[in-house]
């Protein structure tokens, strides 16, 4: 935001799911949409930071959308081309987008992901870990040499069948970034606060707890801090919301290259402005448009929601 | 808050129900829980402004009740005894309160009231009506002479059974103090924000709508204010936290006597910080013994929630 702290910006690297979404949506089938965590949090990211992103894709996936990427300033160089078909999801939304039901899941490639970070990516500063399995998860950290900032996603699947190997992630992680419902699960307390500081007392020094359209809080061991949502009149998508949150709060931290309370606010609040963005266009078409004065004016807007 | 603030303070006026309720909450059971909005509201309000309270109880209410809501500038000489038993609500908390479900109801001597106000009642420039049947929110009014500030609740009941009635009172209304539910309810519209225009279209200038744990939006013609919820680490009964909250607004725009937004907003934070006070101990108990500097320091908080 800010053209000076470009100068200071360090890459991020991210590591998750690169996928084609068939999206049921209230205003119409939308089949083939580019999906999958990465590639929301890669679109996000590289609106502030260069970005690295480790994933994996078949051999329908098409190189113009890998292009598209580089385009962004992201590098594509750790997203592998396997033998098979793309990762692909296929969903359908309530009518008031409030839930959604899974029609079908094809991992494809992705069963076989084993995550592999070219040289370059070894020595990136800021790592944020996708919602993969905990093992490579595991395996990335195994592979990054001593990065500054570790944050990571997880869900539900992964809470319930693979615990301890997630524990041994969260032990590695600097920010933990969840839904309320998943820290519920993973803390076993329905009370988000102490929630909270069960989770933190596993590992990470922070934790954002994302609330949807209610907001996002973030924790640390000494204070609290509560973003709004934008409230939007248009809601057309929320498919990658949490991941575009992700990306940009990790993408703004990376250009700021601070990781000062006061910093992590900001990113908390970019974080919620970005993804507001994300809900308005189908899939991450809108990421692809958006510019830094739109970002900058609902930054402002939102931030005048919680001014006394 | 601010002791000059005293001086000009003004009566708030409130009218709705007095109860008794029969709670079983996950910590316990607690029968013959003093209840009613009207009580709660009115617990909360005179933290803050004289309150009269309109309203009906039966022979079995006891007049130590009514002395202890005097003891705290509570005029209740608009509370009328009827023969009969007092309104009776009994209901069971869910384990994590999330939801709760209607046991019985008894309405008793409330299935007749007809609210009336004393003479000395009329010229109360604030007036809150309570969630009671449309009708008697209109009957009251109509008692009333011209208020500087009318706010009112209402519930699904009304919305989906008197819908004709409830669009009388809310074209004489300033402020309506709602539910997420029933905003969408009463808009047919799922979008908060859509459905806020709407309702604001009906006739109230200001609409505040209600979100539990996720804080409470106001919106006005020009702006959007949010105020987060305080996050609780010790639940033990949300019952009556929506009519604290509308009380504890009421009562301290009553204690300003001002209507200016700035105004407006830090009374929601101050809704929020009281309703947050009354869901850590049964029934309104916690109420009865809240002091300024406790809500003065919450309220810090609760502020630095929010602060970049």
């Amino acid at each position: 935001m800010n053209p000076n702290s470009r100068n200071r910006a360090q890459p991020l690297l991210i590591v998750g799911s690169v996928a084609f979404d068939d999206l049921e949506l209230p205003s119409g089938s939308f089949p083939n949409t580019l999906g999958g965590a990465a590639t929301y949090a890669a679109h996000a990211a590289s609106l502030f930071a260069p970005v690295q992103v480790v994933g994996v894709v078949g051999e329908d996936f098409p190189e113009s959308v890998l292009e598209g990427l580089r385009s962004r300033g992201v590098d594509t160089a750790g997203i592998e081309r396997r033998a098979g078909k793309t990762f692909r999801w296929a969903g359908r939304y309530a009518d008031n987008l409030g839930s959604r039901t899974t029609l079908d899941t094809q991992l494809n490639v992705f069963a076989d992901f084993r995550p592999r970070l070219p040289e370059s990516y070894r020595d990136t500063p800021f790592v944020m870990l996708g919602n993969i399995q905990p093992a490579l998860q595991l395996e990335v950290l195994a592979q990054a040499k001593s990065p500054r900032l570790v944050a990571a996603d997880t869900m539900n699947f992964w809470i319930s069948g693979e615990r301890p190997a997630l524990c041994e992630v969260l032990a590695k992680v600097d920010l933990l970034v969840i839904n309320d419902e998943e820290l519920r699960q993973l803390a076993e307390d329905h009370n988000i606060k102490r929630a909270a500081r069960y989770v933190m007392g596993l590992g990470p020094k922070r934790l954002i707890v994302k609330r949807g359209e209610y907001g996002a809080l973030l924790f640390d061991q000494n204070s609290t801090f509560f973003a709004p949502a934008y409230p939007l009149e248009t809601e057309v998508d929320p498919t990658g919301a949490g991941d575009t949150f992700a990306g940009a709060l990790l993408g703004y931290l990376a250009q700021s290259d601070g990781l000062d309370e006061g910093t992590i606010r900001r990113a908390v609040m970019i974080a919620a402005t970005v993804a507001s963005f994300c809900i308005e266009d189908v899939g991450p078409k809108r990421l692809a448009t958006l510019t830094q004065t739109e970002i900058a004016q609902r930054l402002e807007e939102l931030s005048s929601l919680v001014r006394l």
